[in-house]
């Protein structure tokens, strides 16, 4: 694979690299890593990559490795740059026929994202987003015990991602990774929905094979002179009439990463936090409630694919970003393989989400600022076409 | 004490009377324990009261209490009715002279909560109202704790009350517990918000120190054939401007009565469950999370006058219900002996909390109906007044 | 009935009352409560006791009780003095034919526990002994469950009880409750195995329905200048042959009263902590954990009768306190009715505790000086006539 | 690097390979895998090795690389073999020059470790042992907390480590893991202590800066028909003089892979369990507890060189083992850069605990059939020598 971005004091970026070869399947070949060329060399040397595939921009990099023989050249792109840039960084790799692996949100807006969609249906290209939370064995199982049918038809989705790290103001001096994403130019149109509650969002939608169908919107900048919001509650209503409210949050002073996904149907409910995310518990109107753990029994194949070790053994974050590497990857190799792709390497987030995502932060922001209670999300042609 | 309800297949009432007895300092001398002679009777034996204060209806008791001599009377009354008889007999009880410590919600409707409050004026006697989570010692330490500032301005107020036991259809034949609260002629205009709802704002309102002033509702009848919300999501602005989320549901199959509360400042957080109550985290910006405990160090004066217990010797619900009734009980003696009541014994839900309380219950159902999203609750002369 | 001890200052008779009178069916009616006459006469008259029955001692108590009318005198005799003083106390109540409820350990030395045990074969009379945990409705669970067979055959039995408020030297000067504890005059011989390692030997042989058999004990005093353990470490073999080991500290600083039972058979294990009493977890060897709640499904007639509270009202300490107070009236309600008590009646610790409780403290003691590894604990006679 | 082990069926071979891999600081360059040929052949090519380094035997591979120019030969040799294997193949790495990095327990006697101490002193060469637990960012932390004497002096230690997987018996039927632990041949002689009650005592150690110096065992064969223990409980004393309780089993059906550890000095204690590793409770006498986070405030310089995330984004167990790979790496790089290797890149389990574990696991067995309780653990000379 090649990598945009990720470069000296990027957060994510080296995450996705140790998420990309924590499987040993795939390798890092080329990629250019920041604006700043000298940084972006210092990078790639630290990454041992050939001087050669060290690039001077992205275009050059596509440019460049379209033209290298077929199994030299990267099979495809990983875009961990600033949310700004992943549509014209996606849009160029697709142009000279590489897949594409990106960070969320896809775009800074959903018409970027509808002509992303556009692009992919044009190229046949693969493209996925790591929506990293979905990557969780435990949220694997989730979603089989939803689709099976175990809960019953479901009735109430609360989804809560609150964070503290933004709670006081000018942590944008001090820390990179605050800075850009308060920064409009670079964020988009939000910060908190944008940066976590769109994967609140795509959690609840991918756990319950239901996707959002109206909101109703609070979002506030709460931090003094804040151009965006940093706070967020949404009431939501699910395709299917289920009930949910979404709770994000970057001024819960002194919470980490605190992600909680609850499902309720009518015979029982679910429970699962990314802070022990091994275990999933399962509450059930008529019985003892149930503590299911990875690796252990009781678990759906996806989960158990989803899983390196025995169980008691706990994996992380970086094992579940890994996952979609792994699975993404996986669909990479059907295609070079000339097979079709598994059930479980399809299940990588992928253009849906990017598009649901993108609907669904800025129709928060737009009904954030009505005084009307419910908005329905508009239809997108390109999700009716999937 | 007389007691109004609690009879044969009541859940609340022998809860009552166990909170009333366990401190050892309050005495039940007559009651009417039911509608039903027969039952009332039973009740009263059971209980080894006296035949002639075990009366016919709650006016005859009223009547006969009154003409006994002082010292000999019940000092006041306790009504643990259904929730349609509340105001009726609270107004009997003053108008013959007797304090009134009320289970939840004080009465029907606002406007009957305020002629409540005007009776209470005019005759200077004491009012309590038995919302039990405000009893625990661990909601007193978090009281302390906000209003000491020790977390910064109140910014964020999660409270959550999930219930499953009304998740299927049909259990109102099944139970009596479920077959009032789910009939709009006994239980009032709303079953969640009436319910739990009401708990769950009282006790935010009760920590925070801060009333709610603006609300969004959204109200769901989501079993089929009910007349009443069974589920409840309501958005909240407290006076100060902090935003809240109340989430309140009898139709979280699985759930007991899982009531939450996570209160966000600018400089930390706390976090409380009722599964759990002696248990109090507090999560700071700046430095590791602590957990308080019940008897433990660090605890407010408040806190540790509401626990029996050294550390590590768990109390519950009863004894949480038991602290109202001590306090109450304080400052009924406090009256008897003519010296001001104590901080600790005025620390007792009042008159002020049950014309809150009857507000939000009417405004969330009137606001639920509406397409507008925000609704300023109306002032309240009584109110304004205390 | 009547209480001998529980003056001001006691820590453990106040909680008895309470537990006494929490379900109100029990009356206090006379006691003595100190042996200073003035502080005995002050907490009668907190109690609102009658003068006459506020006793000088415990002797004239049981004469003067004794002469009363039937349906008069106390149904039996509460103890919660001092170790010291228990078996002279109870001795006397059953020479006066008064039924004995005891604070544990039940006497000073296994000897003493075998008079009292002969004295009650010939008496008739019934004993019961406070050990408070196994009150709990989900101990009553966990006994449930071992004697289903559902956990297989017992294998390993984990059972620990750290405290820490006696990690500190000179807390006796400051602390009635570690000054008597700690003066082998009053405590025995031993403070941490006699207050607390015998809690947690009962509990696990109530639980797994096995005698201890035998020992390997590791018994130290910790703490510089004390004259008994204050930390103990006992290995176990049950009769059955299962392993066990019980950890009781008093010098584990920074804990409260964490005790905790883990029982393992060869199909699965359960585990209960005090700290959360109305959660039981249950992990198989072949399927997913469960968790069991007081109140909510799955449980043991068993437990369910020793709860006062629908799920999710948390019961705790006084609570099962006052399970043995409902539980050995239950046994002397029998008695005046003429009728067998119930298997729940039957169900609080008993002389048979008492037993084996003293041989158990005698024998790690005697066996901590020992170089010699296992000790089997001797026979009693009085067990076998059992 | 090279690898020993860890072919088709492996389960401890592939997680090193990860935790290798993770940090993209160390290259698998060669190995062989497996007794046959085939088998060893097959994981090579998974693992895309060129076809001229993957070895027949772990002898040829070391002299072929010894015998490659600087630089291309591997840097060292990783062992993942079954247990009696460890010995010979260090004594053979280490006789061609190549640093080891070896899986536990270092060898299978005592002896032999002390011949393998003798080897190390004369080459010069590094040696590491991956007792994984000793990774964790907390474990670090909690080692730093009882150097700085934070705790006071420690005086009690409890650790556990209870498993379910061997609950059964015919378990060695289905399981290849299974059956090489339960044969004497490959395993040596303990099961339980040798395989997971070494990691406890290790851990202890580690954490608590102290050795083992007296212990008391007892160690049974629980399920019929073991030639070895499957269950152990050891009584601790460290040479402070502080106590210590060390459970280890594999019979606790339902266990994952519970392992626990707990520290107590005069001032307060930790707690730390594998199941939820990024999270370290600290308990005070005199305030409220704590609980420290990875990647959270408070943490020492240690504990936050091993982690990777921010906080709130879980670590499990392979960062954990991924941490020793990069310290050590560390060391290796050092050497090569001829400078000292920082205390980071030092703190990787070495010979002194290669040594430690072995006499430990010797001591236990020997001691478990001994009527002696107590068995002061006999000087090593090597040890004396460090």
């Amino acid at each position: 694979m090649g990598m945009v971005g990720g470069g000296p004091g990027a957060m994510i970026g080296p995450i996705h690299r140790i998420a990309a070869r924590l499987d040993g399947e795939i390798e890092l070949v080329c990629g250019v890593f920041s604006r700043n060329p000298a940084q972006s060399q210092e990078t790639a040397e630290s990454l041992c990559l050939p001087a050669e595939r060290s690039y001077q921009s992205y275009t050059s990099m596509m440019t460049a490795e379209a033209a290298l023989p077929d199994g030299e050249r990267m099979d495809f792109v990983v875009i961990v740059t600033p949310n700004d840039s992943h549509f014209a960084i996606a849009a160029e790799a697709l142009k000279h026929g590489f897949h594409v692996l990106s960070d969320k949100p896809a775009t800074r807006s959903l018409h970027e994202a509808e002509q992303l969609a556009e692009q992919l249906q044009k190229t046949g290209l693969l493209y996925g987003l790591t929506h990293t939370y979905a990557g969780y064995p435990m949220i694997k199982q989730a979603r089989s015990l939803v689709a099976s049918g175990a809960l019953g038809e479901v009735r109430k989705v609360l989804v809560e991602y609150p964070q503290g790290w933004l709670a006081q103001s000018g942590v944008e001096a001090e820390s990179k990774q605050a800075a850009w994403r308060l920064d409009p130019a670079q964020a988009g149109i939000s910060s908190c929905v944008g940066d976590i509650g769109s994967h609140a969002a795509q959690l609840s939608e991918y756990v319950c094979g239901e996707p959002i169908a109206a909101i109703c919107a609070d979002l506030n900048a709460v931090v003094e002179g804040r151009e965006m919001d940093d706070d967020a509650t949404v009431l939501l209503r699910f395709e299917n009439g289920a009930r949910g409210v979404l709770i994000a949050s970057q001024i819960c002073a002194g919470e980490e990463n605190n992600l909680r996904l609850r499902v309720y149907g009518d015979k029982g409910g679910l429970d699962w936090q990314q802070h022990e995310p091994n275990t999933l518990c399962l509450k059930w109107a008529d019985r003892p409630a149930q503590i299911l753990r990875a690796g252990g029994p009781g678990l759906s194949p996806l989960a158990l694919a989803n899983s390196r070790t025995p169980a008691g053994h706990p994996e992380g974050y970086l094992e579940a970003f890994a996952n979609h590497y792994r699975n993404f990857a996986g669909q990479v190799r059907a295609r070079l393989e000339g097979r079709d792709a598994t059930e479980v390497e399809r299940d990588v987030p992928g253009i849906a989400d990017a598009l649901r995502g993108m609907r669904f932060i800025e129709a928060t922001v737009a009904a954030s600022q009505s005084t009307q209670k419910w908005h329905h999300l508009q239809a997108i042609a390109a999700l009716e076409n999937k």
